[in-house]
């Protein structure tokens, strides 16, 4: 059990690290930078990559929202859903303060929003709770159906990682503008603990949203797709 | 068949609601927008990940001309085209539904061409209707051939939907700016339908020429490459 | 034989209608343009999505440098050389005259320079001739190393496509400003026959150049890699 | 060993070639290059274009940090340490100076910075010296952990160059505004040796926190991953 919990801490790390990080430090750099779309490889590929590393020791969810569908699904035991939650967040957390502590070797450095997540007026985009609450929803229910599907025995051995890390790239190309992009409450708290007070304020939608749409992700599946 | 149609359902919906939906929320955010590069990948990640999600559920075409082409080359049984061609279309019609209630939450929205192909005036580039029809053909054909190769027997197990995701991936690559890309008569006519007037108009071009380039498509890979 | 002279015209005619095309349609599309990175991956998403489709049927070269490479290092029968090459040009030719097709439908299309490669004056970046060919040497060299590579007997099945398609991306990633991107003398040939009259007349650093690199890429790899 | 030395100079240089060449000629080509997500792509391709071609011949490390923390992880023998890192600081230097060749085929070069890595006034962005030191820390570390597990007998066989390299992406698309990126010595020192002065003079933190994270990396891993 230690050892998958290092894992999911390790890999919540990297995910927060390497997502929240490169749109810190790269998105906006004027003229090179990388914009949403690098933003989105970038979160994909701390999946991808670690999803391969840790592949056979944790269950490599990253994610309180994919641990509570997959328990939802049948998947994962409920007994295990705490640990695996902070986990998550201790490595989240302990990723945010690197990138804070990396961040501010910038002269002129304001945390401001850091990369957290916002509806309504603090919306990359300016879109309504509603708009921010629905998209986070649907998106955290595709990207449950993504990973039962390709984590099932009668998917092709070995592509998971694949799947998994690239719709977690299609998700940001989608709905950086809506909402920064959470998908995923662990990400999001690790944010808002270090960006201006507005974050904190507006955090339980990235934890009610994902977590609803993780659990209707699950629900469509077991409804057409355990057996096939 | 009802787990099948479910299937194709979801999938088109993905396509939809990710493709479309790039373009819509990302592609031209100042500064950091996704841009045509983004918004084809996206296109194409929709359908690797769903192809590896319900692979051995359903057919996973997502994309009527598809499921026609397919049974022009033998592959697909006649009689299940129409009802997969109904799911299809219900699937993208919700999608771009979902889609615009998530983009009427930006202050200021106007549909307008939403995500829209089209062709002349309504060209992104300005390009005549032959040339849209040309480019719709040609391409159409050659994904069924990318299609029927690499879910033919003699191809590498497993990798079929990172070749036919990336082709789409591709295919936007080359011609969103001529028209704003098909290749797929459903998520054409779910954007027509919110979409300003002109887009229903148009909409007899992308049923007809890629339908058309699908069956060159499986008319070609009959004549050469159904035994290696 | 007439099928694999079918697969390598087709698949010569989707690398450069994919490749050039998205050049002359996307890449310069205002705001939203792909740019030399989508150009990048157009060309190597060509290779990836039909060798993976005609693979088992033809040698999918595409490309007669690497037809010579191959020859040169005994994995090709001399006695081929010719046909493959003649497919090769066939299918590239009419991919550039497909190309003209489309792009002539926009008002006031003007060929230009249309996807040509060049040096001096008409290297996109101003390179010189002596840098032209000696990038364009060794990048062909190392692109048939890796084909050399991934095609042998102790790289793991199936992955050669990919491993391939991205070193193609990868050569374009580095290569365009300087010689607009060749490694391929059938690509070159299609567009100056239809670009402004220097095309041609520097056609013939875009035959001598990459069949160099491909002489020198498969004697490297004879010397350590054949045994490993 | 001739074999496995002459792999880890090719691979190197094409490490050194591809990623800082396309830094050089395509990075910042206006309006159409490929930023820093190009470059980032690049990288990573090199790795693993390289990785399939030469895999099961040399170790595949193409990086002196990576050579030395597989030893502290007692993957890699120790008296291999030392030709390993000279045939890497011999590929990597060769390909810089075919860097400079073509790079100086166009009017008007000046090598400045070339593509070298640097803190505080040199960094990018004008990260300090902390930051610049962390960064290269952390993702050599973590770059440590995805190569020991993928790598690993219990990862699934054939898939390690893609995440290897994809995690190369990775760490360029977070951390090119910081150091510019190193993560690899090799890398490094080829750059210095053609670029301006200061770059020499920095040049030791480019060994020295590589290679701690290296080592940080490989302590983490066997703390947790070696049995799973």
């Amino acid at each position: 059990m230690f050892k998958k919990l290092t894992a999911e801490s390790l890999g919540t790390f990297w995910l927060v690290f390497g997502g929240c990080g490169s749109a810190i430090f790269a998105a906006a750099y004027p003229e090179l930078g990388i914009g949403f779309t690098g933003v989105s490889l970038a979160f994909g590929l701390t999946v991808l990559t670690m999803a391969y590393a840790v592949g056979g020791i944790s269950g490599r969810h990253f994610n309180p929202a994919i641990s509570i569908g997959l328990a939802a699904a049948g998947r994962f035991p409920l007994a295990r859903l705490l640990p695996y939650i902070a986990a998550q967040l201790v490595g989240a957390i302990l990723a945010a303060g690197a990138l804070y502590l990396v961040a501010s070797g910038k002269p002129g450095f304001e945390a401001g929003g850091f990369a957290a997540n916002g509806y309504g007026a603090h919306s990359p985009g300016g879109y309504s709770l509603l708009a921010a609450f629905t998209i986070e929803t649907i998106l955290t229910a595709f990207f449950l159906i993504v990973i039962l599907g390709v984590t099932h025995g009668r998917a092709p051995t070995g592509f998971a990682p694949i799947a998994i890390g690239l719709a977690l790239v299609l998700i940001h190309l989608i709905s950086i503008p809506v909402t920064n992009t959470s998908v995923n409450p662990a990400r999001s708290t690790s944010q808002a603990l270090f960006a201006d007070g507005w974050a904190l304020g507006q955090l339980w939608l990235f934890w009610a949203a994902p977590i609803l749409g993780a659990v209707i992700g699950a629900a469509i599946w077991r409804s057409f797709g355990e057996r096939g």
